[in-house]
């Protein structure tokens, strides 16, 4: 049963069920689990234990790669498993309860977690759960379409669930890369220097004696939602392949460009996508999440080399990927977000990194995480990670949201995520400010000529008037620095009434 | 003449005085000059170009390493020479004319500066004026007290300047490492595993036929203020001593700590000091300019090894160490910006960073560089380089400033050069908030309890509990989250009337 998938003979006896596995999980614990952007996620266990939950008093602490699909977040949240969640969600349901602070989230740097855990500055799990389309004859796990946090939570933690996905393809093995950096003080470099090299192993060896059971399963992976672009995307990506035409003319970028990170999401999946028609060849991705564009650009032979720590698909892609991963086999590889997001990597390599802010300001501070600097939307996921260490630092938004009752380009950011020391290039629809070698105040002008929505270009003119007769180098009037999220507040709307 | 000083002989007929070198250069050019936190700066050629602009049109586009001493930077700011100035400064009245608008000011990450010049994002220099102690038989530049950016810029401008200055001790040769990272695509790992790893070379590689004019002075270096430990930053190195003997206990770091970097300034000195009488030994540092305290720990034996970009003393350490440098040669280096600042080095060593904060809010954001938000004091420098990849990202101050009427503590920054992502510890003379695996409402009653005056606590206190009744994941009120500076610009204090 299953031999080719659990190559280890002695760990068939370990396979239990669902509910046996849960049955592990005690109120108090922490849990590592698999699963980053909706790909990888352990699927049956988390089920069970929310049914645990039902006639059990069960609190755990789930820290995983970054956020997990199929509504899992939500379920979690709604049973009241979760007291402490990190690093990273995108659930509308665990959103809210985040916001209302019945869930302690810690929203931080995908690289950092385990890193962190390492130190002892974060608790390490009790328990991981790990998916896995194999175990190997050595009693390693392979993982599936994500690696993001699992190998180091898998070795950190006391045991392990495995949980085996027969719905996975079988090709996934050989598609990883499993490096975790030695611990200080005796670490050396990270030796990729380029998006394709491989330094790792295909698995991750842990010692098949911490296996405390294997779960077999056979649940496909969720697909996600992904916007098509549109009209504004559009105008976002062709701004952006613009610029790159005109770096490459002055020297600046070869004709391939330079290795390309893109956030998740729709907007940065629409703007990577608009390479499909531009003038650049033998792309490279290094990056976290590989979503649809990517193999657009790979079936287009625009894209060489895609470097990830997961696989994000929706429907029609992941049908036409993930039945023939082989084709992708020398053209893809999975990495620890560690290695992923590694700032020793991202600045090697030297990445042009492009993300979705929330909302940018006046002076190039970009909002990513806080709806009016109080709602949590998802997290900072990767984005801090690639924009302090890329070669050039990117952010897209559309320029306004909800009917033009929110302008993206505010007189100061109501929460900073990247500072204006991180952030090169900002783009909306109606264009791109390079913001490269400039001052504060210079920012400002081109974010107004460049950046804003006409509906609201006067008033941050305005704006920047006034502060800039208060003078600083920075100049803001901090009695209405914030007024506009304040009217939208109150109002509902940032526009002034007229 | 100077045969030691200068030893590839042709070089002697490029001697040439301040004036002549000054004339070299031209209205509208960009500089690059050495000099880092006021240590190794080209000292005549700038005053012959101030005596020059008296009579000439001249403005041009400054960038060194850090800032400069000897009141320099405010002496070209006061003959209007600098049109641009990068990437950092902390001169008076230098600080008044960015603020005023009048000098434009590009305030950077201190290991990005050069990077960005290589990938053409910023200018590169047309002249170069390096200060040197010699010049070896090739040709080559060995640098003073200081690598800051020197070496890339030499390598970058069309034409080099040399001050040698014989008052600068002969010994300073052999104490540098100059190691450049290779131009990417084809960048390969920075290799130093541990503090005291040299790497390169000990003086500037450049082409001696860029050299277009050596000036000799004779001109010793600038010494600082440093002001003496006192009763609050006592109290901070007290809070911190405690927190790592903790920390080693609990096995989560070894008993000789990790390699620190230190900020500058008179608090994270004393704050440096205050380990000498601490029960860690065998220490390392890994830092950027190294002030009187390493050489206190030094010469105290706690020590063992002090890597950094500079050195700045005060007058009487200074007399005691640059006279004596042979006495510390086998336990000092000096590397460019670019390494002793590098991500990759700080995340691999696994760096202990103590930089001061200007000031910070409840949920750990940190501002480091404007005077409520509008007003530029210094830059963030390598505050940002350190605190993001550090293993321990520690921000000190003292908790209020003029007489207790700043808070610095406050309910929002208004400005952010470190987000909460960012911050693990903060420490006033109050106590300690360690905020390591915190969400933000956990962080702002650590802070509450453990940092702030108690003449601010309650007034925070309650804003925290306002801002809770409105919700979400980081509490605000925005109408209200600056009041406290705002009422500062209005009454000259963030306290309360009564």
């Amino acid at each position: 049963m299953h031999a080719s998938r659990i190559r280890m003979a002695s760990l068939h006896e370990k396979i239990i069920s669902a509910t046996q596995a849960a049955l592990l999980i005690k109120d108090g614990m922490t849990l590592g689990m698999s699963g980053f952007g909706g790909a990888g996620d352990a699927k049956a266990v988390p089920l069970a234990l929310i049914e645990q939950a039902r006639s059990t008093p069960l609190k755990i602490n789930l820290i995983t790669g970054a956020s997990l699909g199929g509504g899992l977040d939500g379920k979690m949240a709604e049973a009241g498993l979760v007291a402490r969640r990190m690093p990273f969600q995108g659930d509308a349901i665990l959103r809210k309860a985040i916001n209302e602070g019945r869930v302690v989230f810690i929203d931080q740097h995908l690289s950092e977690v385990v890193e962190q855990m390492r130190d002892g500055s974060l608790p390490t799990p009790d328990i991981a759960i790990v998916e896995a389309v194999s175990i190997t004859e050595q009693g390693h796990i392979v993982p599936t379409s994500s690696v993001g946090n699992s190998a180091s939570l898998a070795l950190a933690a006391k045991q392990v669930i495995v949980e085996l996905n027969l719905a996975s393809n079988p090709n996934f093995e050989g598609l990883h890369d499993i490096y975790l950096p030695e611990d200080r003080p005796h670490r050396g470099p990270i030796p990729i220097r380029q998006s394709n090299e491989r330094i790792g192993s295909p698995a991750i060896e842990i010692d098949p004696s911490r296996i405390a059971g294997i779960v077999i399963c056979n649940t496909p992976e969720a697909a996600v939602t992904m916007l098509p672009p549109d009209h504004d995307t559009q105008a976002i990506a062709d701004h952006l392949v613009r610029f790159f035409e005109q770096e490459v003319e002055l020297g600046r970028l070869p004709r391939n460009l330079a290795p390309l990170q893109v956030g998740v999401g729709s907007i940065a999946n629409a703007v990577m996508s608009g390479l499909i028609h531009a003038p650049f060849n033998d792309l490279v991705q290094y990056s976290e999440v590989l979503q649809d564009s990517t193999f657009d650009l790979l079936d287009a032979g625009k894209l060489k080399f895609a470097s990830g720590c997961s696989i994000t698909l929706s429907g029609p892609c992941g049908e036409r990927v993930f039945g023939n991963l082989e084709k992708y086999a020398d053209r893809l590889v999975l990495r620890p977000q560690e290695v992923s997001n590694h700032p020793e990597v991202i600045r090697r390599l030297g990445l042009i990194a492009i993300n979705t802010a929330l909302e940018f300001d006046l002076y190039g501070n970009v909002n990513s995480t806080h709806v009016c600097g109080t709602q949590m939307m998802n997290g900072i996921g990767g984005s801090g990670d690639f924009a302090r260490n890329a070669r050039l630092s990117i952010f897209v938004t559309k320029s306004t949201a909800k009917d033009g009752n929110i302008s993206r380009v505010v007189p100061m950011v109501s929460h900073v995520d990247h500072t204006e020391h991180d952030v090169d290039i900002l783009v909306t629809e109606h264009g791109l400010a390079d913001l490269r070698g400039l001052a504060p105040r210079e920012r400002a002008r081109v974010i107004i000529d460049h950046c804003v929505h006409p509906d609201y270009r006067e008033a941050l003119a305005d704006y920047f008037s006034a502060a800039c007769l208060l003078g600083g180098h920075t100049p803001h009037d901090l009695s209405q620095a914030l007024s506009w999220h304040v009217r939208l507040n109150n109002t509902g709307s940032m526009q002034q009434p007229n």
